[in-house]
C-alpha cells in the first residue's frame, strides 16, 4: 500500500492556469509540436504571457523569442518542453533554475522505449521533485483548458476552436492519439470540454491527481477518461470517493481487460496494469461508471450532463413500429432496466389516442400514423413523463430519408424541458440523421444513433443514481461477536513474512477478530482425543496438526465424521501413521479433535493483496463453486457496510444463501460482519498477505457463522 | 411436433414471379398503399401484366381499371388485396373465382386485434387453402422481388430505386415497421435485395416457408430475417437445416429474449413466442447467425457478402494509436477472437518498418506516422494478410475531420483483393465518414463507423466458418451399451397421458435403451432386502417402491449410505413407517435395494417438449449448479454427434467434467452416447413428455455411466 498523497490543487494551479507560459522549443511551423500550443493560445486569445524558447528565432508569430529559458523576463508558471529527450533534462534544470512551477514534456523516448529510457525518466522526476515542479508526460500530448484558452499541447488543440458550446466535460487520456480521436468526435458531438489531459507516461503526476483536481472544478459537470491501469491503486480510491461524495459522475473507458490486450496496454504506456477483475469491482464499489467505447461514452456523457437523475429504473418507450419497440424493450431488460408498467390513466389516455391496432402498453407503438398526426407524438409523450410509473423515457424513431421531417423535432420543447431523463434515438445512416442528431443536441437532448449505447447509457444512468442515493444512506447492520483488537495485535506479532500460521494459530486470530470458529482441542494421545470428542459431542473431526504439513488432505492428515470413541481412536493412528509415512521428519504437535459442522452452508472469505490496490476482500460460495466457476466477488478495503451487502448479493450463486427449494435464508448479516472485521484487519495489519477463511459454514438467519479452516500468511 | 411440409418453390414462384397481377383496391394516390404497388412497378418496369382493380376508376396510372377482379381479362397469377378488413374476404373468393394462385393481404384488423379478427383470418386461411392460393399477410406491408422489379408492397417500394447495387441480400420481416426502417438503413449502405418480404401475421406461408425459398434461390448469398418467433418450430428446423447444407449464411434478429419483450411481442403480431433459450440453443445447433441490431446486421451482412470464409478465429489488428488498438484487441478477447502471434518474418519486417516508440506487435500501432509516410499502411497490411497467423484483418482509422483524406482509401485495391476477411473501422461522426464509408461500399471492403459491430462481426464469420466446416465432418464416436428398441418399445405401451412411471420401471425402459442404470432388486421383506443387498455389494441404498408416492425423499422413504446388514433392516422399517404416516393408503410395491454410487460426478439429462420445437434434449450438472445457476445446455432433436459434444462443453461448469485438481476427466463419450440415444427416444415416442435421468453418474474417461434415477412422464 502506497500512501503517497494525491497532489494538491493549489500546486496544480500552475499547470492549469498558469500566468505565464515558456515553450523550450517552440517552432515557426504551426503543425509543429512545438509551434501548435503557441498559435494556438495567440489563436484563441489566451490572456497570459507567451514566451518562445529557440536559439534559432529571434520573434515566433510575433512574440520575441528566446534564445534558452534563462534569459526569459520575470516569472516563468509553467514551460512546455518540447525538445528531444536528451535535451529535455537541460530544459528542466533551467526550469528549476528559473523557478518554474509546472511543466509538460511531449517529449518520447522514456520508459516506454526500455531501461535506458527509464533511467533517463528517473533522472527527470528526481529532479522535478527536488524544485516542486509539478510535472506533466512525459510522452504525452499536453494539456489543454478551455476556460482560459490554454493550449500546452499539440494536435488536441487544432480543433479547441470547435468546443464553443457550454463546457462541462474533464477529460484524461492514458493515450494521445485515443484522446485525440475523442475530441475529435465530442467536437462533432457539439460537446465542449473544461480541461483536456494527455496523460502520457505519468512519471509525476497521474491519473488520479488530474481527477481529483476535475472533481474539485465548479464548472466540470462530468469527468470522462481513457484508462490502462494505474500505479498507485490507493490513489484512485481517494479521488474516486471525492467523486462520488460530490456526486460528480466518472466516465471510464478501462483497457487491458483481456491477457493479451493487457499485454499491449503494458507496452506502449509502461503502467502496471492490475488484474482487470479488480478494477471493474472498485469501479462499482465507488460508482465510478465504466463504459466500453467511445460512442458509449458520448451517449452517457449526454444524458449525464443534460438530465436529472431519476428516481428509478422504469423506462417508457415510445416507438414508431413496433419491431423497433420490442426490440428496445429487450435491450432495456438485458441491460437491468425495467419497463414501466402505465397506470390506468395513462393506459386509458392512449388507448383514446392511438389507432385500434396499435399498442398501448409499453413499449407504445404509435405507428406511422405520427407522421399524419401531427399532436400524436406530443400528446403521448407527456403522457408518459406525467405518469409516475415511468422513471425515464426512449423515444426511437428513425430519421427518415424519404423526405420527411423527423417529427420529434416538433416536440424538442418538451424533451429539452422535462424534469425526467429522455433519450432520442435517430437510427439511419445518411445525412439527416447527422442534421437531426445536431438538432437535439443544440437543444440540451440527448441523441444517438445505436440503440445499443441509448440503452446502456441510461442503464448507467440509473446505476449511478441508485449508487449515489446508497451512499447517502448510513447503513446499519447487527455487529457480531466483539472484536478484542489488542489481543489480534498481539497474536499477529508471530506472523514473519511469507510465514504460514497453523491453522490453530489462524482461529485464535479469527477468534479475537470476533469471527466464531469451530470448537476443538489438541491431543496428544487417543485417550486425549476420545476425550475431547466427548466433551465436544459426536460426530468429530480430526486433523493433524504440524508446521511441517500446510496440505493436510493431502498427507492423509484427516478424518471427517467420527462417530464413535473407537472411530476417533482408529482415526489418530491412522492419521499419525499416514503423515509420517508421507513425511517422516514432520514435527507433531499433536491432533486437533474438532466439532463437526453440518447443516451450514460452506462459503469462502478472505483477504488478499492486489499490486495496484492494496488489500482487498473476497467472498464467494465454497466448494465446487469456486473450483469450476470462479464464482468470487471483491472489493477493495476498506469496505462500507453497502460493499459486504454488495458483495454477497453479486455471486452468482447467491440463490443458495437466500433459501433454496424452500431452505431458510443464511444469516447474510453474520457474513457482512466477517467481511467488514476482515476489511479493518486487512487495513490495520499489512504483514497479512493473504488470509482465506475456507469453509467458513453460514446458518440459517440468526444462527451466524462459524470458520472451520483459515490460512494466514504472512508478507 | 407438426409435421407440415414447407411450402414448395414451384407454388411460391407465383409469388415472387408473377406473369400478371391485379390490385384489388388500387389507388390513383401514389403515396396510399393501394398506389404505391402499381405507381413503382410502372416506374421500375416491371414486365408482366398489371390489373388496378377499383370501381371507381377507369385508368390508374395510364393502365386500364376494372370494377371487378372477376372483368379482369386472362389469367391473373397474383393478386395484390388492399381494401378494409370487411372487404377483403370478397376480394379472396374473386380470386378463387378467377383462379389466382397466390395473394399478398396488406390489410390489418385480424388476428392482431382479437377474437373476432382471428374468426376472420381463420375463414381467410381457409378459403385459400380450398384454393391452393398462397397467402402472405394478413397486416403485412407485402413483398418485392428487386429481380424483376416486381413490388406487391407498400412504404418499401418507395425505395427500391436505390437499391442499385448487386443484389444479394434476401430479408424477411415479422415486423412491417421494422423492415421499412431495414429497408432504407440498407439502400443508405448500397446493400441491394434479392427479395424482401413483410410477413404481417403469418396466416398462411410463414417465415420458414419464404426462408427455404431464399435458401434454394440461387442470386441470394445472404438472408437476413427480424423474427419474433414461429409457429411451427419443425419448419423452421427444416429450414434452417437447408441453408446450412447450402451454406447460405442466415443472419436472424430475435427479439423477445425478455419476459416483457416477449409479451409485446406476441400482443403486436400474435405469434407464439417459444422460450427464447430453446431459440438460442437452436439457433447455434444450426448455425443461424443471432445479431443484436441493425448495425450489427449490417456489417456482419457486409462480411458476409464481401468475404471468403477464414480459416480461423486469430485476427490481426492495425491501429493508429496504442490506445485504440489496445481497445480493439478487448473486445476481440470478449467475442471470442484470439489476435494473431506474428511469426518471426513478420516482426522482424514491421520493426524495421515502423518507428522505435511504436508498437510491432499485435495490435500493430502504426501511429500518426501513417498520414506522413504514404507507403507505411500499405507495407504493414501486406505484411499481416501474408503472414499464415492471420486468418482476419481489422484495419482502424479515424477518419479526420481534420481535412486529411483517409489513408486507408489507398489501400482499397489491396484490400477488396484479399483473400483473408478484411473489416475497415472509421470512427468519427460527420459527414467524411459517411464518405469514406460509401467508398470503402463502392469497392466491396466491410467498412463500419461502430468497433462494436466490426469485432463482433468478425466473431460471427469465424464462428459459421467453423460450423460450416464441423458439419461436413462426419463425426464419430464410440457407442455404448447397444440398444434394443423393439423392448423399449414394448414398454413404452405402459405409458399413458400424465401418467409417470415408477423409478423401476423408467430404469427398464433406460436399459432397453442401452443406457445402464444402477443395479438392484426389489424386497418385501428385511430378509430380501438383506440378500439383495449382500448380492449386490455394501454399501447399499434402500427406495420406497410405490405408485402413490412420486416424491421419494419427501416421504421418507429414501435411506442411504448403508453398510452393513443391521442398517438394511433397520432402514426397511424406517422407510414402512414413514411412507405409512405420510400417506397411510399407499400402495406398497415393495422396497428398492439399490447398488450405492460413489467416485462418479452426478449430471443430469432428459428430454423436454417445447411448445414450438417439439422434443428437446438437456444436459446439465446435477445438484446445487442446476438448482442455483440453471446451468443446462439444449437442443432440439434430433441431435448430430456434434450437437451432443456442444452440449457438453457449452455448460459454465463444464471444468467439473474436464478434470479439476488433476482429477481423471469424465466420460464424455459415454455422456454423448447417452444424449444421443434421448435424442431417438424422443422422436420415436412422441408419449413421452418428460424425462429426466437426475442424477445421472458419470465416471472416468472409458468407466461409462450410470442413472441413479429416473422421471418419466406421459403426454
Amino acid at each position: 500500500m502506497n500512501n503517497s498523497a494525491l497532489r494538491s490543487c493549489e500546486s496544480m494551479n500552475y499547470l492549469f492556469y498558469p500566468r505565464s507560459i515558456a515553450i523550450i522549443g517552440a517552432s515557426a511551423d504551426p503543425a509543429k509540436p512545438g509551434g501548435m500550443p503557441l498559435f494556438s493560445m495567440i489563436k484563441n486569445g489566451f490572456a497570459g504571457s507567451i514566451f518562445p524558447v529557440n536559439p534559432n528565432h529571434s520573434v515566433i508569430g510575433g512574440l520575441t523569442c528566446y534564445p534558452s529559458l534563462k534569459e526569459v523576463p520575470g516569472e516563468v508558471d509553467l514551460a512546455v518542453i518540447a525538445v528531444s529527450a536528451r535535451e529535455s533534462g537541460k530544459a528542466l534544470k533551467d526550469c528549476a533554475w528559473k523557478g518554474v512551477k509546472a511543466a509538460v514534456v511531449f517529449t518520447s523516448g522514456f520508459a516506454e522505449t526500455g531501461s535506458d529510457g527509464e533511467k533517463l525518466q528517473k533522472e527527470m522526476v528526481e529532479l522535478a521533485h527536488e524544485n516542486n515542479i509539478n510535472l506533466c508526460g512525459p510522452n504525452c500530448m499536453g494539456i489543454f483548458n478551455a476556460q482560459n484558452a490554454m493550449t500546452a499541447g499539440f494536435v488536441i488543440t487544432e480543433l479547441s476552436k470547435k468546443a464553443l458550446v457550454p463546457n462541462f466535460f474533464g477529460f484524461i487520456s492514458q493515450s494521445g492519439g485515443f484522446g485525440a480521436i475523442l475530441h475529435d468526435i465530442a467536437a462533432a458531438h457539439g460537446i465542449g470540454f473544461t480541461y483536456f489531459v494527455s496523460s502520457g507516461n505519468e512519471a509525476d503526476l497521474q491519473f488520479s491527481d488530474y481527477l481529483a483536481y476535475m472533481v474539485k472544478d465548479a464548472n466540470t459537470k462530468v469527468i470522462g477518461g481513457y484508462l490502462e491501469g494505474v500505479r498507485e491503486g490507493r490513489k484512485l480510491f481517494q479521488a474516486a470517493e471525492m467523486a462520488l461524495t460530490a456526486k460528480k459522475p466518472v466516465l471510464l473507458i478501462k483497457t487491458g481487460r483481456h491477457h493479451g490486450a493487457a499485454k499491449a496496454a503494458a507496452s506502449h504506456t509502461g503502467a502496471l496494469a492490475g488484474s482487470d477483475r479488480v478494477y471493474n469491482s472498485f469501479f462499482k464499489q465507488k460508482g465510478i461508471i465504466r463504459v466500453e467505447g467511445i460512442s458509449e461514452l458520448m451517449a452517457t456523457l449526454s444524458l449525464f450532463a443534460n438530465c436529472n437523475l431519476p428516481q428509478g429504473n422504469r423506462v417508457g418507450i415510445i416507438a414508431g413500429s413496433g419491431g423497433t419497440g420490442v426490440l428496445a424493450a429487450d435491450k432495456c431488460a438485458e441491460a437491468g432496466l425495467e419497463l414501466s408498467a402505465f397506470n390506468a390513466q395513462t393506459q386509458e389516455a392512449l388507448s383514446e389516442l392511438l389507432p385500434a391496432f396499435a399498442s398501448a402498453a409499453n413499449p407504445v407503438d404509435i405507428t406511422s400514423r405520427i407522421f399524419t398526426s401531427p399532436t400524436l407524438l406530443r400528446e403521448t409523450t407527456s403522457l408518459l413523463l406525467e405518469d409516475p410509473g415511468v422513471d425515464m423515457l426512449l423515444v426511437l424513431h428513425w430519421t427518415s430519408n424519404r423526405g420527411l421531417s423527423h417529427p420529434t423535432r416538433g416536440i424538442a420543447d418538451l424533451l429539452s424541458n422535462a424534469e425526467k431523463p429522455v433519450m432520442v434515438l435517430a437510427w439511419g445512416e445518411d445525412e439527416a440523421v447527422l442534421q437531426d442528431l445536431h438538432f437535439f443536441q443544440n437543444h440540451q437532448i440527448p441523441a444517438v444513433r445505436e440503440l445499443d449505447y441509448a440503452v446502456r447509457s441510461l442503464a448507467a444512468l440509473a446505476r449511478y443514481s441508485s449508487k449515489v442515493n446508497n451512499n447517502l444512506v448510513s447503513a446499519e447492520y447487527t455487529p457480531g461477536p466483539s472484536p478484542d483488537w489488542h489481543k489480534t495485535a498481539d497474536l499477529l506479532e508471530n506472523l514473519k513474512p511469507d510465514v504460514q500460521l497453523s491453522e490453530f494459530q489462524g482461529k485464535e486470530i479469527l477468534q479475537a477478530c470476533g469471527i466464531p470458529t469451530t470448537r476443538e482441542g489438541l491431543a496428544r494421545s487417543k485417550d486425549e482425543a476420545v476425550q475431547i470428542a466427548s466433551n465436544l459431542g459426536y460426530p468429530v473431526v480430526l486433523k493433524i496438526d504440524s508446521p511441517d504439513i500446510p496440505h493436510k488432505t493431502e498427507a492423509g492428515g484427516v478424518k471427517t465424521n467420527l462417530d464413535t470413541p473407537d472411530k476417533v481412536e482408529a482415526a489418530f493412528t491412522d492419521i499419525i501413521n499416514a503423515v509420517k509415512t508421507f513425511k517422516p521428519d514432520a514435527r507433531i504437535r499433536g491432533i486437533q479433535v474438532q466439532e463437526m459442522l453440518t447443516g451450514g452452508i460452506e462459503i469462502i472469505a478472505g483477504i488478499n493483496r492486489d499490486p495496484v490496490f492494496g488489500p482487498v476482500i473476497l467472498f464467494g460460495l465454497g466448494g465446487i463453486f469456486v473450483e469450476a466457476l470462479a464464482d468470487i466477488s471483491l472489493r477493495v478495503a476498506p469496505l462500507t457496510i453497502t460493499d459486504a451487502r454488495e458483495m454477497i448479493q453479486e455471486i452468482k450463486g447467491f440463490r443458495v444463501l437466500s433459501g433454496l427449494r424452500g431452505a431458510p435464508p443464511a444469516d447474510l448479516e453474520a457474513i457482512v460482519d466477517v467481511l467488514l472485521k476482515l476489511s479493518r484487519l486487512a487495513l490495520d495489519y499489512p504483514q497479512i498477505t493473504e488470509l482465506d477463511i475456507n469453509p467458513l459454514f453460514v446458518f440459517e438467519k440468526g444462527r451466524g457463522v462459524k470458520a472451520a479452516d483459515v490460512l494466514i500468511i504472512g508478507n
